[in-house]
């Protein structure tokens, strides 16, 4: 295991993400990869790279977190690295800690092989080896990141001391792994007919159906079809369309079919997690409904909570209700900065 | 407007029914197709046929009966046509009544264009015409069928005593348009990549998942995802593999299209409607939501009552729910009896 600082040996990856040639280290954030030595579950041992950023001062207590499988490394902007994160709207939130990310194991495309949410949070555990810390204060996860967080609680548990699961539980939910079996189809389909763009784009357009809820798409999308040329067109297509291009545009198929997978795979036994944990789930997300959330409370052996939203955003709650996960957040990292060294 | 029952004079197209070339005229049922001029709202004047079945003494009060746009005119099994029909198990709820239903326009490919539910509703007028059907005792319309049955009670109310809609509301609802749209994008994908049959399959699993809700799934697939090759399967896709195959066995991926659009251009003023109206909701519907389900009824200038049933079959529970529907039908068609010449 060595800690790779270098910005000369990032592999040179068609999927890699354009900021991986910029400085690594920053006055206020580094970024780095870390050569690791994998045992995945269902794919054997791998000689794998995994890719973090780490912004904030050094000595904060840590804070790791991840989100959804489009989510990245880059949560929030930084002096060094400057563009919006994927978590920008909680950036005055994290102030004040080391915020510690991951690209997903997969995320390039690179890894075509099943990858459990474990395989993830042993990566995690083995970048946080690189970087010399030993403990973090908090692991915030949201929708998959839930999942890699249950899973870090779990096996590495004695490495963390409050976990915060929002949007995401012990097993992917029945229904929501047929929604995901079937853009995982619609991208092969795409693969296998020479159509991976449009492919993509429609797996992901049913990715967004499934983030959000009816009560939004009532109130954007409230104009009744129409037909155009000898269509009819959706008052909701032109929306849907923009995201699926966007994504196609910065995602991978073969990462999509495999982050979708390991979400599927995920599974945890959480009367394994000794650690105090806050689950945060949403009223309305379609994907996580409440209901495992509680069932997920009940099986961990330490303090815990459920903090329940009510949004119409659904699964991207987190992405959305600013203020009622800042509110969450700010409570647990509270304790964190109390109980820092 | 002609009444053509000779079985001679079925079109020889690739998707009809097989059924179309056995003996029309039966002891308890007859078969026939009426020839129509339709001035269609989105696709001008057109010549067309439109295949019915009437089943139940000729002298017996007439209740059409309209389902879903997979369903068709072989509603229950007769003497004549013995097979099961699609809504076999309320055929004992239907003895004593002459139940009609027709081949949905575009069901068999050959109509291209933008369809809307006030056409089909006039195909209807046009096949009643043609039987000497003055009035209706009731509509029963299901799904897409309870939305042709609004268009008939708005714009051939007179024909109509009694409107019964089961999951289908005066407009569709933009969340489910939303999912509707990208099902005819994936059976579009499918028709551009020489892959049509895989296209139509997936379009099926998704609407498949809209039938149904969360509750059945986490009961019937509550195995966790494994991995089979280098693939994780979900415990859900056999059975959605399957639905998906049968689905392409009888159907045509241009009438699907033909048919989803066609519920998404669906909106009826319901204030025009002044017929007695009993509108049947579903809690667990994710496609029609009960609030759609009141706020139809809020339009109607007659006798309205909503019933709403809880059933973890979601808009399906037409076809599932076989009592709770059958107790709501035989209270509409004791008035039906009651009011017979």
């Amino acid at each position: 295991m060595s800690l790779v600082e270098s910005a000369a040996q990032f592999a040179p990856h068609p999927y890699v993400s354009p900021y991986a040639f910029e400085p690594v280290q920053g006055r206020d954030a580094v970024r780095g990869e870390v050569a690791l030595e994998l045992n995945l579950r269902h794919a054997g041992c791998r000689a794998l790279r995994v890719r973090y950023e780490a912004v904030g001062p050094a000595g904060a207590p840590a804070v790791l977190v991840a989100g959804g499988i489009s989510a990245d490394r880059h949560v929030v902007a930084s002096g060094a690295f400057p563009q919006a994160g994927w978590w920008q709207a909680q950036a005055g939130t994290f102030a004040g800690l080391r915020v510690i990310a991951i690209d997903w194991l997969g995320a390039d495309g690179a890894l075509d092989a099943p990858i459990d949410s474990a395989d993830q949070a042993d990566a995690i555990a083995g970048v946080l080896d690189a970087l010399g810390v030993r403990t973090l204060a908090a692991f915030v996860g949201c929708s998959y990141g839930a999942m890699v967080g249950l899973q870090f609680a779990a096996n590495h548990g004695e490495r963390l001391r409050h976990l915060v699961a929002i949007s995401g539980a012990h097993r992917a939910h029945p229904y929501a792994s047929a929604w995901r079996a079937l853009q995982r189809k619609i991208v092969a389909l795409g693969q296998l007919q020479c159509a991976e763009d449009q492919g993509l784009s429609l797996a992901r357009q049913l990715a967004i159906l499934s983030y959000r809820t009816p009560q939004e798409f009532a109130e954007r999308f409230d104009a009744a079809a129409v037909v155009d040329g000898a269509r009819a067109r959706c008052a909701s297509e032109d929306y849907l369309d923009a995201c699926g291009s966007r994504f196609v545009e910065r995602f991978d198929a073969t990462a999509y079919t495999r982050l979708s997978e390991s979400i599927d795979l995920h599974s945890v036994d959480a009367s394994r997690i000794a650690v105090t944990t806050t689950v945060v789930g949403v009223e309305d997300d379609l994907l996580v409904p409440i209901a495992d959330c509680y069932a997920l409370v009940e099986q961990v052996r330490a303090d815990t909570q459920v903090r329940v939203l009510r949004s119409k955003y659904g699964h991207d709650a987190f992405l959305k209700e600013t203020d009622a996960v800042a509110a969450i957040l700010r409570a647990v990292f509270a304790d964190c900065r109390g109980g820092a060294a």
